[in-house]
């Protein structure tokens, strides 16, 4: 009885009407009712509905299918009638035979009142939640659209190695490898790789890969290993270019997600993805203090001079409010909480960087890049790093380079604020945190 | 006298002639003439000339000139004026200003004769040279090719984490991490967690990641960190799909290569791409190593049953004389050198499992996976494998799996072969190997 046709995915069936199809997917319900037996079927983008009648099934067949359970995965080959009462595409499929792929054990380990520990131990049962689904395709769309804007602008993609030499920041939170006879790192980000780029005359790069963190605390916006998005462009005056470049990437990124799945996020997360506009307010770190201190709060001894996340708060609420907006540029960060390759501004004390928040938090950090090399080593000898120890980076510096500047964007917290998330474990296809490896 | 014209990229110069322009640029070279200094300008996509006039030139510009080492870069304002003598674009620059933006020393630590080694010291100066830069601009073509496709027929990008608590094939060629109070290893492979993806029903996916082989040999093939392109998709009936997938991912992605810089690579490299036809030759494996014993070749006794480099030239130079085709599909490989997770055909010993060689290399494997648990368990064990030391994978197969396949693809590998180098150093942003892990 098998007939030649392929399967067909189930959002395309509408197309085979009254005609014998195959579809295959996984069996998200069974309903059995004394004459009748419903089971939905279900692949990534769509369902159908299976119907069984008892009295003129065959007996073979019936056996068969009171032995399936739900989650297992079926093909059915059957034909595909209207049924103006079903729900589901006003269609369904009376089977004339059915294959198990695989059965299921039953019952799952986990149902819909798992803990956030139980979905993420059997985190591949926690994905087929439509909504965990949706998230992953909205992150492919929200990356395409990334890149839709590099290639028209020119951009080289690049790759930087993930074993390093050398720490390319402060030396903490680094993860070591044995590596043969000598220790490696963990990339903590392709800053020094991304810089070298420009070095090399690529101009403009990009790249998108993982990046990591020996980071012990367990917040719900920390991970070992994230998706870092970095990109780095020469010949710039100044951080201004990069934030120019950086507001209208977003904007894209945006209007092309609402495009294809704004109402599903609307649906899904009760969220309607608001699309900026350009420019992004910005806002000079001493007005920003200034709205802090208005309001009466006073930060931790620690975050003197700059904003703590609390502060980032108040300031965003400030700018949502006076320009109806969730992105807000701050700049004239002090150069004390700055790595040492920001550059300065004239005034010898604050830098030509900048972060940007989105919902309040921190997204970015991004700067024009020192690349006067007797300036930026006297910069990295001020905060304590041995010069021997950059050596190679030094280098890059040395033998002409164009001005340049950057910044890295955090793919995973922007995707979790733009659906309205509070979690990074949420929106991470496989979480790492300090006691979490598995699966 | 600044203009408060911003600057033009040299590629855009023509539409400024007879006007002051602002352009950026590496000095690739100076020419101090009696009467007249020429530099060539360069940035990522072009070049210009700049003349000094000695006799007109004001005193200050003319010293400033003098210091100006090749390879500085500098931002120079003046006069675009067309002069039909000039080979670059028949037109030059007359500067009224000259900004020095980096100081380049002299001498460069390398130069034309420099070794592979002290090429890959300095690798930063390395690329600069228009053919490396050139092959960066092609690898960013091939991967946003191939992304097209992926978008085209949905696919979902993942990105799969690279600190993994267990090894994902044999726990040959793994690195270790210090993971806080316990070891983590560098994956392999994205193997597991794309299959894990095929679990969640997310149905087609892929990945462009890094991946990590503790292999401590130098061949020009090996390295310890490369990219790999990964896809795995659901519901197939066999490898032949797979197959079929690749073979026009590979065609689309030689044909939009060949458009954007099919000229280039003609000039650089001295290879016209030749555009696979469909489909690419398939060769039975017992059919291959008849071809090998026509010829009185034997291969290392290792090699029973099996291909040696040796043996897939030969075969590939029949593919190549029979068919005129650059491609071949090998099928039929023996379980005993396939990983544990291949299906096995019907008869119980061969698997449906295929590599793609392109120009005699091996540059993909995929297969068909087992995805019957049962089955998978007795493979896995019939290889020495723990169960236990593989139980979250097992798992993926307990609650209903799709049917699935995939393959890995080395994106290093084919980019090399594709311009006719010869050593995976030549096409890897940094390379990693035993002895390198600088810069």
């Amino acid at each position: 009885m098998e007939t030649k046709r392929t399967a067909v995915e189930i959002k395309n069936l509408m197309a085979y009407l009254g005609e014998e199809v195959i579809v295959k997917g996984f069996v998200e319900s069974i309903r059995d009712h004394k004459k009748v037996i419903f089971m939905i079927l279900r692949d990534a983008d769509a369902k159908v509905q299976v119907i069984i009648w008892k009295n003129t099934t065959d007996e073979v067949l019936l056996e068969q299918v009171k032995k399936i359970t739900t989650e297992s995965t079926i093909k059915v080959c059957g034909k595909l009638t209207s049924n103006p009462f079903v729900k589901l595409g006003a269609c369904e499929i009376i089977p004339s035979k059915i294959e198990v792929l695989s059965l299921a054990n039953s019952p799952l380990p986990i149902d819909n009142t798992a803990s956030l520990q139980d979905r993420l131990n059997w985190r591949f049962l926690d994905l087929r939640k439509p909504e965990n689904l949706l998230i992953f395709k909205i992150q492919t769309a929200l990356e395409h659209s990334m890149r839709e804007t590099f290639m028209a602008e020119d951009f080289i993609e690049i790759h930087s190695p993930k074993l390093i030499g050398a720490a390319s920041e402060s030396g903490a939170e680094l993860f070591s490898v044995k590596y043969f006879d000598t220790i490696a790192y963990l990339a903590q980000s392709p800053q020094f790789y991304k810089q070298m780029a420009m070095a090399a005359g690529f101009q403009k790069v990009f790249e998108i890969g993982p990046v990591f963190r020996a980071n012990p605390s367990f917040t719900s916006r920390h991970d070992t290993e994230f998706t870092s998005v970095d990109f780095e462009f020469s010949w710039i005056e100044s951080h201004e270019e990069v934030m120019a470049f950086e507001e209208r990437w977003i904007q894209k990124m945006m209007i092309d997600a609402k495009n294809k799945f704004g109402d599903e996020i609307q649906n899904t997360f009760g969220v309607e993805i608001q699309i900026p506009t350009l420019p992004f307010p910005r806002i000079h770190m001493r007005d920003a203090l200034k709205i802090v201190a208005e309001t009466g709060y006073v930060a931790p001894k620690e975050y003197e001079g700059e904003l703590d996340p609390e502060g980032e708060k108040i300031v965003f609420d400030y700018v949502k409010n006076t320009f109806n907006h969730e992105f807000m540029f701050v700049t004239g960060y002090p150069k004390k909480i700055r790595a040492f390759y920001h550059m300065l501004e004239d005034n010898g004390e604050t830098t030509k960087s900048f972060d940007l928040l989105y919902k309040g938090m921190e997204i970015t950090t991004g700067a024009q890049r020192e690349h006067r090399v007797e300036i930026l080593e006297k910069q990295a000898e001020a905060k304590g790093i041995s010069l021997k120890s950059i050596d190679f980076y030094l280098d890059f510096f040395r033998y002409g380079v164009p001005p340049h500047g950057g910044l890295g964007f955090g793919l995973t917290r922007f995707l979790m604020l733009l659906i309205g998330l509070r979690n990074v474990r949420e929106v991470t296809y496989v979480y790492r945190g300090p006691n979490r490896l598995r699966p």
